[in-house]
């Protein structure tokens, strides 16, 4: 099984950005232990800071993986267009948030992609994507 | 580690009711396989259409067990009371959803338990409650 | 054909409550004359001050009855969970009003309970009550 | 006792229009049926798309009727007017509509008419009219 | 100097209509005590539950009067066809309305005529016209 | 008869301020044209900046004046005080602007006053002013 | 190929109406030119500045012509009497506007009709009528 | 003087609950204060977490006790239901608050319950009660 | 102890103005009652229709009393600068309304004040001053 | 004459993507169509998911083509930066939609780009390019 | 070069006030050190919390001062007769704020003074007023 | 000291794109007269039309330069994205407008980034880099 993990905008920076928000471990340290918790999985992973790249990725990924895992960070309140993305392709997308975006600020409380992910997990810090992996695996099996 | 599931309204009919939007299967049937998927977990149940009842029942989980998974049903969508149980106590509560709330009639798109839940999971069908299970399984080694 | 009238809160005040907008007569007398007006139809009837009593009661009428009248006093205006448990039943409901509710307050111009009722009844005093249960013997015609 | 049924605009359309929505039955074979079942009354029949034809029956029908029975269509939602019309004449007014506008586009949700109406009638069909004209019969006994 | 004097929707139930809001005198009645009080005015009327006719009877005053008096109605809080009549034609239009519409229901707080006018004069009940008369010919001296 | 005339902010620096909106001459030339036209008018006037001055003067106002013509500027938009002191003395209250303040910025189409003046005059230049005595010595011959 | 133009309100002032906004040509001698650029359409032509009229038109048109062009003029903003009729008949409507509606006041940016047409052109002047023909000629031919 | 005091949802937790928002003193404890401090009340006391519940009481108090101090928690800012129970008794009810709600979340700056209340007290700690009850035997000697 | 009594615009008039809503005594009469009632109490009182000088009282009283009573009329729905004043001073100041603003007109039911208030008592007619007086003395005993 | 065509996010996707909404023909296919219907225009033609690109392209376009044609997807919908691109060139720019985004989601309903584009053409399919290129051919002609 | 400064409500507590917020140092010394920056300014320096003071202030620096620096403290976010007042005078008005109120409460964010200002300055703490000071320098030179 | 200038979309224009709102002078000749002012700085610059871009550029800014000034352009208006970069780096950034953004269109009075800004300069024309270039030097300062 192949998974893609997107991460957006300013999600490098983790470790680093807001430790009381988003934690002091890297995503970098974080993806080893997530491709040791599912060995059968194999991961692929970007990072980027530009909605057209996120949106290419998306479109690279029909035929290519069997789902994905998108953290578009702050573009997930603004971006119609990576939600076009999203319907357009014909792999299962699951949203995932590493803070509890509900109790943050009004803007961030609308997604722009959840009516068109095949699920949302909000809030468990870092093992939101370990959350989303393993429902992608479910899903397989189903 | 003891895990309480709580129905909210209109859940009692899950299998019945509009199977088009929620699926086949009753939630006691599902309820089955969520027990032999996590053996190591002690689970309790409880559904009810009242309000005050759900209040009641996370009152009496503080204390009881270690975490909480609640699916309010559209007690979600607009009760401020349940909302308050759950941040008055001190037991993790994991919100989920069986369909996505998000891709349906916009009164269903916002939440009024999520800022005050230690996550939320929405959209997996019935697999939400298994997602949300895990996710306090893995909340509690760390 | 069998008939359940359900009434909603601070209906049974009815006759002694604010009776220059909701008249002088009880709803027990006014219920003798429904029951002579329509010896072909066989009544039951139930009051609750309790959102869960009413949504209970919707659940155990699907099967049991062939229609349903409805006056969910101000939970039409508030219980998203009420209106779910109209659609989750395959019984027509019919929404009732004594008073013009659109004549009233702001908040009373919107029932979330309409989109998932057979019909709507409004303003007619206690002959509202009368016109549904003719609809639902008119409708059982069809 | 007589009575006025007003229909406003694309009303002349019924059963060639939206047939899904509106039923296949033209209204002037229904108008028959209505005519048949209460003997005791005496109708008159009018229908226009323009607002202002609605508006100068509704000045005629006062002296002249004992009540109208009006589905105003698309007016319903835009026509101060025709409200201000009703409220201005002394005859009772039953607002009708065939469809549930309730569960249809947003903007069919609101009626301007509502408020100044002696009552309304909504989503039984034709058999709305029927009922209307019930509750003007019943309002003429008490 | 020529005055057109034109009146919207339920104005020729003036007298008969709602007295309370509206007073008891005809608007004929005024308009003969009108035409006394301007001797040096060539006055003419035009009353019309029609929003098309208002929209026509304003084109043909172009170049045939100097100025127009307009209670539009209803039609002030809904016709924007009313406001780009008025902008098209170079003749004068003042706005009046008899009752304070301010201190009226909120759907007629807002004119949708009024930016288009040439002035407004609300709430001094018949005496309104007379001053929009009075301005119309303070206008011309100028 | 007696008649108070109150300016509002910024209104003494009528005819050098903005020009293209109000117009080239001072108030206190037209006061002496007002004064003129009305011989049978006792005046008095007062121009103020400060919302507690208007107030202050509307309550002197009340037994010793027949009738106030009040200008309020920008407080016409943002003054609840003023409104209610001109809702709570006993006096005639006539509220004018010069300019037509519908065709202007939004903020400036609704006034707080007008639904507790006696009538509202708008747009006629500095000719508002003439036409808010008029309507004041035609109130009182009534 | 048989076509049909309908011109809403205020449209018969064209070439004279604020040509600032709507250009000097009146629309009898667009008219001509829009007849010989295309040869092989039969067209008919009606204005009118009622809505009811426009409706009308609009029914009679069913089974009649094979396309409408419609400039609705203000009544695009506010009619959704004639959006139902446009859903109501079986031809294709073709919305237009002579200006850029959208550069314009907000209450011209929404158009009641748009969802219900075959397609809208916007703010090519007197041009969009000759696009939208073009637009009919195409979709005959596929 | 019979007095009866009710609190709404998870006032039963006060104490344990959010200590930094409500304090740490539990209602048991308060109550006993409550009585030494007015020997002359005979007081009663419910707290219930079910919104049918405290709209049975309110019932019963009608004739049986002198007025109503109510904190309806959460249920102030969403029970129409509530509202409507007040309002149908004839038994002055004081609404309170011990947080000042104006001060947090804006979900919590409106009542639905205020404008049907003899008065409102709010953000006075548990003191708030005290004031109540002053205010109710201010009210019977007068 | 020392209270300062602050009584913002129109309130000179009460007992005059609007008798219907405020009750037809004097605020000087009550002053005297309110004086005997907390004898222990020293008082001092200022009444202003003017903004500018609330704030100046507000400012002086920091350091002078040990509480504020602050009826600020009007000016509590539209005074951001009496606010801050409160919020800058280290003085507890209550806010206190003679009618039940909540239900009144909805711009009423606002009151920028609130939120920086020690508390809030509204709607005991002139009793609304004593029980502030009482929370004050309350508060100062804890 | 040249004419830049660009296409926005996901429409190299076209004939792949919900073929229900878009259709099955792809956007290259139908450039060769568009080319031969307009022998007489230089076609130039890109596509890119990157809103800054879109940016980009026109502002080269700016002195090296005579129009541009411009289907800027979901962008249409979010991006005032293109909107200011368009304002900034002065080249005329034709904004074209493939599906009637006004019968869509109401998101797709308000386009940032409409108010500064030479004119609008939505709805109808593939050949909204053509009708945008014979735009352009006929505004250079005038 | 003659510069006014300008400080509206509450800023003469600047230093003691929330000094969390605003500081610890109070505006007359931070005047001292203003002065001294900018030797070739002569400075002229009111503060009032009175908004009519302003106003006059602001007129009376017509044809006096070379430019304003205004700090209108909360009647920026609630004087429309202060925005009146600095379009009316040809004086340059540059507004400061101390704090970000971009990052404060929501009413903070909009001042409706900022339109008809030649420049805003926000968010530097008290040396916002130096940069605007500044900003009248380089203004002047050009 | 080193500081970045960062320039977004539509501003590479600037001398060329309307210059009735930005002026004739482009930034490349501004950028040498900025230099000659501040010689004691060290200068980078950059513009970009991709929101992407711009993020990069402020994470590299991150521990290589004392400040940032950054005008957004458009997207200041709609990227959520930028604002998290900015909250994200230790980096002082301040916000520049050539405009007077709060007189344009309405869509251009709120910006995302003011809240994360260590101040906002706005509407000076080009001298607003200068003045938010000295207000980093006397940040530095301090």
């Amino acid at each position: 099984m192949k998974i893609l993990v997107i991460n957006g905008p300013n999600l490098n920076l983790l470790g680093r950005r807001e430790p009381e928000v988003y934690g002091t471990m890297s995503f970098d340290d974080y993806y080893q232990e997530l491709m040791q918790r599912f060995p059968e999985v194999e991961f692929s992973y970007v990072q980027s800071n530009h909605e057209g790249v996120i949106i290419d990725e998306l479109h690279m990924a029909w035929g290519r993986v069997d789902g994905v895992v998108l953290n578009a960070g702050a573009y997930s309140h603004t971006s119609l267009a990576i939600a076009d993305a999203i319907a357009s392709i014909e792999v299962p997308v699951v949203e995932v948030h590493i803070s509890n975006v509900f109790a943050r600020e009004s803007f961030r409380h609308h997604s722009m992609l959840s009516a068109v992910c095949a699920g949302v997990i909000v809030g468990f810090g870092l093992n939101s994507y370990a959350l989303a992996v393993q429902s992608l695996i479910d899903r397989m099996k189903q």
